[in-house]
């Protein structure tokens, strides 16, 4: 009886957030929408003094996130316009005077599956007037931060922000706990600065893990200290990180609630890796994948995965395992020799390899994510500690949940963001758990991702062709599958809103109408574009 | 005899610099190329505490535009790493201290024709030692500051930034005084951060003038208080500058030594205008050229000037003028009866129109520019305080020098980034002062301009259409002739270079190979693609 009647409330509290939809949701300009808004139709000013108030809350921001998301908010809500209004004819009572922010939680590490929900209200009255943002962690709270810096709106006759439809009573948290975005340095070396702007962009959209795609066969621009001459594949003396780069790329995502996926893709897309060493290579005419039959390939592999621990804290380290031709090995005579005497036929050896690789990455406390090829192949082989990584198309997450496995969904058809053919609606629609039913196992799809692939992207076109192709993935990561749309027409307005606030806040991001990074057709207005 | 002396002295000056450019030029990564550099081969660390010195100078920077060019410098050559080295095993005599910068003109007023000179040299050796940098004015200065921010480099070993190829003795100046960049915001209404960006790259390659080639037909964003209605011609109540944003992106520029030059296109280029005050339009079925019979167009116009004048400080007002299509005028029956009765055609009532409108400018003390139609039309009615601007093909300056007016080149074969199909080697080549040998009309083409027309520019891909492109015409606007490349192969590596480094101050620069703003084609190194 005590179930039904939760389930009943529970029921109760969905067709009331769904009414609360019914009257809202086409009109609000919240990307990615939350799970529960309720809101009026009065204004409030932006006080001048714009204050962050921590009172009663224990959580005591020692490293300062909340107190640099705080100031970052008021940098992209007066980044688009001079604000300097004279607040003197305002009355206290239509003054916003700040926000009051309320952590529970103490412990401001990020990782995997931490609490990210928020509450903010925003009333309409007061004396003083505050809006009231409360979240279990510091990160949850970054995310009600960039709710609230979407209600804020430039006034052209005051100069002063306002935040319209007062009041607001937002409940809000993500569906899925793994929501990425993949970039890839190998193809193209992405400066400091750029993937910063990336990660900036992540944390508008709500995304919370950066993979960070770092080598390949092309190049290999990461210092690994225990290997030194790894980084020779790098294309080029500046075109390299410095493990204190590395670590700055993970403290800057990090103080931005985003986690970093690193990731070395063995056996195969590792040629880079035998310019410094070149005894991983099989022979010199065959260069790819690693040699199987050399323990000096798993102690490189150890070495890179021991300097790996040390500064990336995430939970998961991505070992690769796609895309194996494993066909070098068995025409290369002491590899084809070493096969022999461990009686292994190349397939084999292809498990073999990313089963050691998944034992070195576990002794150093990391759980594994592995490309599907390998789950295809061997996967009741596989570390019950991994995750798969969907990529070739679609219906791998059925398959992969059904044999006990967690997945991420990076269906290559609709979340490949180098194909540019795939336009934004395809992108929205893109169902991580199509066609599945199982609440045990639509739990093991931990989320999806989003892949920037780098061999035409650079410095020059990264932005433009992430975005707002990414922000559609990240809302359906995001939201309750019942606010999500069912036709993406409903919600191409909101979108393309979305997309001119990014371009407000420095953001490349592309038109809306056609194909990935597309220049908009003709003159016109960003919202119509 | 003096004069003889004199030239001997020059040909021995010029000859000297060529020796040192013979030796230096094709491996100096320095954009654009200075008037006179000459280098060794040591390298010096930059300090930890690296300071600006300004003992002995005079100017006292009240607005702290040089304390300000130097927190940039900091910031952009410590970009792309972390730069956290250890400098307790330094030795002081490599260490370099600071930079001194001596400034001998108090006036910090930019303006069009100042001094934009400066001499850096860094000695090898010292104790302490100091980078010198001598300039006329604060902003030749800042130009000195931007060179020395690519002679730095990052040391991976020491995770320090270092100065290679000391000493270093350069000695610079612009070889012309107007160096522009025009950026469109009626086709598109770009935010502040993007313009602010588009300002920030080119104080990086020095060019000088920001032409906002503010409204045209298609959308009249900025805020005009004396006819508040304007405005309503623009795409949506958030595409709009206040005044306010106007004045910041004056400020901003002006702060790094860039001149804003604002324009309104009249008679034609201007049927937005009547959005707001539809008296402008000769009749609503003819909605363009302005109607020149309405007294009530020209209030406008003086209105429109009057506001500029409070915050557009330059010396010039750009007033448009081209692409004129009278035909509408003689078939609106008030407009062909006003024409009647002042015994004007339609090409006469451009005339007036023009010229009235070049008044009032002169009224607000603006020295005049129009694009070229003007000149080829009635060039000898023109006021003598115009400025032509050439865009329709090459050929032109040579006229309007004949005929003693001033000339700015943006022919737009070669220079209008908006034509995609233009490389880099086409823009680079286009030399301002073809076929013009006369001395004394060579001084009245006063530069030149590269044009971003934004039919198809927005947020999203502004950067990597104007970057490198319009760096190769600022290297041909800021060089001495001879220094210029006379087949650009010789330089591809070293504009490479710059277009890396604007990537690494997080700059969208483009791919050199292939056309305007092209993806890359394949994997590979900034420096190769």
């Amino acid at each position: 009886m005590v179930k039904l009647v939760a389930q009943s409330l529970l029921l109760g509290l969905y067709l009331q957030v769904l009414a609360v939809f019914a009257v809202d949701v086409h009109r609000l300009n919240i990307w990615p929408m939350p799970q529960s808004v309720s809101n009026g139709h009065q204004i409030l000013h932006m006080s001048k003094d714009f204050e962050l108030m921590t009172q009663g809350t224990k959580y005591p921001d020692a490293s300062e996130i909340l107190k640099d998301g705080f100031s970052r908010l008021l940098d992209v809500v007066q980044a688009a316009h001079v604000v300097d209004g004279n607040f003197s004819h305002f009355d206290q009572s239509v003054l916003l005077q700040g926000i009051h922010v309320v952590i529970f939680s103490l412990n401001d590490e990020l990782q995997y599956g931490i609490d990210e929900s928020y509450k903010l209200s925003i009333p309409a009255a007061g004396n003083p007037v505050y809006a009231h943002l409360e979240a279990q962690t510091v990160y949850g709270a970054l995310h009600g931060l960039q709710t609230f810096s979407q209600l804020c709106h430039f006034n052209f006759t005051t100069t002063v922000i306002e935040v319209h439809q007062v009041p607001w009573n937002i409940i809000d948290q993500p569906r899925f706990s793994y929501r990425g975005l993949l970039i890839d340095t190998s193809r193209h070396y992405q400066p400091l600065p750029m993937i910063k702007k990336v990660i900036d962009s992540m944390a508008y959209t709500k995304l919370n893990v950066l993979h960070w795609h770092i080598v390949d066969s092309q190049s290999f621009p990461l210092e690994i200290p225990s290997y030194p001459k790894l980084w020779f594949g790098a294309y080029s003396i500046s075109e390299r990180y410095a493990m204190a780069d590395a670590a700055e790329i993970v403290s800057y995502a990090q103080r931005r609630g985003i986690n970093v996926l690193a990731e070395i893709d063995v056996p195969g897309h590792a040629l880079s890796w035998g310019t410094g060493y070149p005894s991983l290579w099989p022979s010199k005419d065959c260069q790819q994948p690693l040699d199987v039959s050399n323990e000096f390939t798993f102690k490189v592999i150890d070495g890179i995965l021991s300097d790996f621990s040390k500064i990336f804290k995430f939970k998961f380290v991505h070992l690769g395992g796609d895309e194996v031709d494993t066909s070098c090995w068995a025409i290369t005579p002491h590899v084809k020799k070493w096969l022999q005497k461990h009686a292994l036929n190349e397939s084999e050896a292809y498990q073999y390899f990313v089963l050691r690789a998944q034992k070195i990455a576990l002794s150093y406390g990391y759980e594994i994510i592995n490309w599907e090829e390998t789950f295809n192949n061997f996967g009741d082989k596989l570390s019950r500690k991994t995750v798969v990584h969907n990529w070739l198309g679609g219906g791998v997450a059925e398959r992969v949940v059904a044999a006990g496995l967690r997945c991420i969904v990076s269906n290559q058809d609709k979340w490949y963001l180098d194909h540019l053919d795939t336009t934004w609606p395809e992108v929205y629609m893109n169902e991580p758990l199509t066609n599945i039913t199982n609440p045990k196992q639509q739990e093991l799809v931990i989320g999806g991702e989003v892949c920037m692939w780098g061999e035409q992207i650079d410095g020059s076109d990264i932005e433009q062709t992430i975005w707002p192709r990414a922000a559609a993935a990240a809302e359906r990561l995001w939201s309750p599958y019942d606010n999500l749309a069912k036709d993406p027409r409903q919600i191409t307005g909101r979108l393309a809103h979305f997309r001119c606030l990014l371009n407000q806040r420095g953001v490349a991001a592309a038109p809306l109408a056609g194909p990935g990074r597309v220049a908009p057709q003709d003159p016109g207005s960003c919202y119509m574009q």
